[in-house]
């Protein structure tokens, strides 16, 4: 179903990957296990095991939760992968937030969304327009998009007003709205499964691709990938939230930086690959889908899910109050993601457009003095 | 008119609200009025009551309003419209000028703008959306508010720059520069009505919809009513404003929430019936045209005119600085709408997003704990 | 090449200029230069003078600018153009620059943005749409400017959401992030050159005037009038730069205002004569090209280069912080640009609401008491 792979980043992993040397990196999960039981104080070569290690996995999951979705019908499959679409993301994020690190979080949620919207869609734009003079796209899809990233940047918005006129207030506040508005979040993520895959998927039925995408595993095979590898994932994610805090003083990155760009990137690695062999073929849609609709999912389903799993796991609840500066970026980026998409057209210089305006986001955060 | 209708927010109240139960509830307007003069230290039974008179009046007055515009044709009938076609907020929000309380008369200004635009306009593409598949209308017009709240936005957002980066300054700068953009937003205002009403009316002609309007009172019954009716509700308010601040503590609820919520929907009560019956007839350009014509007639006209009215009959003049989380929502709220109707078509998710936002910004003011 | 016109600010004046009086004017450029050495301390007569020398000044040079980048073909014609189109203003600001008046620099890029964008497009529109009942102009061309100032407001932004997380970090590392910001821009703007220029390049071109622009001279004359008018601008310029700060004091402005408004407007003079022609002529897409090809130049490669050149000549090096209020009206003013321009079609009021908007700001300027 084309409209379901639009909307619900079902990043379908061509059949090359699977025989391919991103797999080989596989070798490195045992390696990164073991190391971190014998070497636990050598943090920067952890953190580097560790983000090869989440490669190869994030794509196996990837896959295997495609697989699933496949094969249990358009609804089911619709929540199944808005649960399951960005586990990656979820298991590093429920590390961190199990070690209660919620900078660490705040930093790859807010992340993520910047990413995904300014770097993948801009090297989408930037790769299918090296080698197509002008590519064209379905606009309502990514104005659907657009809409509900602009809803979520609207509540990430809201706390941070409310603690400009009142900063007495505390803490208390601020987490049963950051609570509600949690809930009102996964709400408009939901709607807009039943908008976009059940009354209206007509508008946003992608045009020339109907073609069949990759079969996917067979149903057991699939779930028994799923779960082991959500448990690698898991096991690997605590050795790299663990690393990465003394791995980014090693490198001279701010802890800024670390959650914004490099969680971000690596926990969006499999998705990238197929979003970019997509543009490469002419297959827009699929890369603006992949790009766009997962920057949706983490903003509308895996933040407020983390915010939620706090009040069980974390050592204290976790608000929706970020950074003035996260929010500007999370804001700038979705006007830009919105200005950039509603021509439905496309050419190699808005792709350029995009990873430079991504570049003066990462240059900040970059030159930005870690905060003691 | 239809191009009259769409700018000018001529809510031709239906026959059937004439004959029908909203003005069973003008048998309150005395209730309340012996009510305020036995009990009037009752301020929560006081609030109850002045809404529920409040709303019938309303609606008898945008009626009345309508009628008398329609005999004075188009050129004279837009500047009464201008001038009358907001009176319920306009008696209202004097009546609190009057007593001084600037705080409630900002937050019902601004919190008409964002009630009008996101929720008023939301519903109706709700409830438009849940009858019809899909549903269009001009595009143009939805520019021409666009384009003229984002005028009154950079207006209220200038101001507070100023304050930002020159606390010191103080009042009478803030006031010589707010009558001063007062008058340039009323200036705005009579040239969209003279671009939309004269120069380019053919732009903003509604396609479908030339069918008769409601033909209204004859003119002087109109006129009577217009000015009873106006004494009933300026009566009616007075009590009001002086109950709702007691009133908003018994239920819990901070002053901000009031004047940006309950002020803005008791006194849009009677458009927002016009509105939705017309989204539900498929009208849709008439719903866009009160529930944006509105929010615009608000922001450029009655804001305005309460800033020169309040050098007569305020204590103090009242300048157009907000607070900066005031301005950030109307700002949201004009971004929103600008991004939402630049394609001219809708569907119930449309709508549905418009009020997920509406309730961000309502959940957040309730949440806000008064300040004292 | 008519693309190149459009994107490069290619501002032929047209031939009247050159015999009419704005040239009349030339005769007070000897005048300043003795009342300087004569009367170095009578700042506001001096002021005067060096605003009225600089004007027809401004029109010669950037007639030989154009004349030389006509001769040289279209890939070097446009670096050249790139490099000498807003000349005035890169000496203006130079002269500035290296009395290490950084206030007067910043404010003159900002202004300079926003007057182009706001003022110079609005009152195209408006000269335009008093002759013309609708105009259209190429669509694809504003887009491109669109996102180059967005590219630049976000460059802009990102310095001070630094400074509002960590005031302490102090200049060294505002220094550095500015200089890597300016060399991002400047890419930016070569990139954009590329693509509107070379690969793109018949996305931009006008449609309906293919006609000849006026000749220009022979290279010699223009090589030689370059030369002698960018040395006389510089004496002006320097003489402007002394006494605008207390003729301001004289008058009453305020510095933001001074630099925003005053300087803004006199750098670009010549450039609204021709553009304003161009409206009248309705050949839009010249107008649009030059205001807001003018904008993206200031601020993607003048304001840069300026930070780049303070290395060498300033006493300090300057960076690209601006005061809030500042980044705020190019935010604005970008949002408004991108708005506004994205139907391809103008009519009056859209040139009265654009200046409206302009309004705001110099009012807001102007009351804004100087700080001291």
């Amino acid at each position: 179903m084309s409209a379901a792979h639009s909307f619900l980043n079902v990043n379908g992993l061509p059949k090359e990957l699977r025989h391919n040397r991103v797999l080989w990196l596989l070798a490195i999960v045992p390696v990164v296990l073991i190391a971190a039981r014998l070497k636990p104080e050598a943090h920067t070569l952890l953190f580097v095991l560790s983000v090869l290690a989440i490669i190869p996995l994030a794509a196996l999951l990837s896959h295997a939760t495609e697989s699933v979705a496949e094969k249990t019908g358009d609804a089911v499959g619709g929540l199944l992968n808005a649960t399951l679409g960005n586990l990656t993301e979820l298991v590093i994020a429920t590390a961190a937030l199990h070690a209660g690190q919620y900078c660490l979080v705040k930093g790859s949620v807010v992340g993520a969304i910047v990413t995904n919207t300014l770097f993948m869609l801009g090297a989408c734009f930037l790769l299918g327009g090296l080698k197509y003079h002008v590519q064209e796209y379905n606009r309502a899809g990514a104005r659907l998009y657009a809409g509900l990233l602009l809803l979520a940047t609207i509540a990430l918005v809201s706390p941070s007003a409310i603690a400009k006129t009142d900063l007495v207030a505390g803490a208390a506040v601020t987490q049963k709205l950051s609570l509600c508005l949690a809930v009102l979040l996964i709400l408009g993520y939901g709607l807009g499964l039943l908008f976009s895959l059940k009354t209206h998927r007509e508008i946003f039925a992608g045009t020339e691709h109907a073609e069949k995408s990759d079969p996917g595993w067979p149903i057991g095979i699939a779930l028994g990938t799923l779960a082991i590898v959500t448990v690698l994932v898991a096991l690997v994610s605590e050795i790299f939230v663990e690393s990465v805090q003394e791995a980014a003083k090693a490198f001279g990155m701010s802890p800024a930086f670390v959650g914004f760009i490099v969680v971000a990137l690596v926990g969006a690695a499999a998705e990238m690959a197929v979003a970019f062999s997509a543009a490469r073929k002419d297959r827009l849609d699929l890369s603006v889908g992949i790009a766009l609709g997962s920057a949706t999912q983490i903003a509308l389903f895996v933040g407020p899910v983390l915010v939620i799993l706090s009040y069980f796991i974390g050592p204290t609840p976790m608000d929706l109050q970020f950074w003035p500066g996260a929010v500007v970026m999370v804001f700038l980026a979705t006007l830009v993601a919105a200005f950039i998409t509603s021509g439905g057209r496309s050419a190699w210089f808005v792709g350029a457009l995009l990873i430079l305006i991504y570049t003066v986001f990462a240059l900040t955060l970059y030159v930005l003095p870690p905060r003691t």
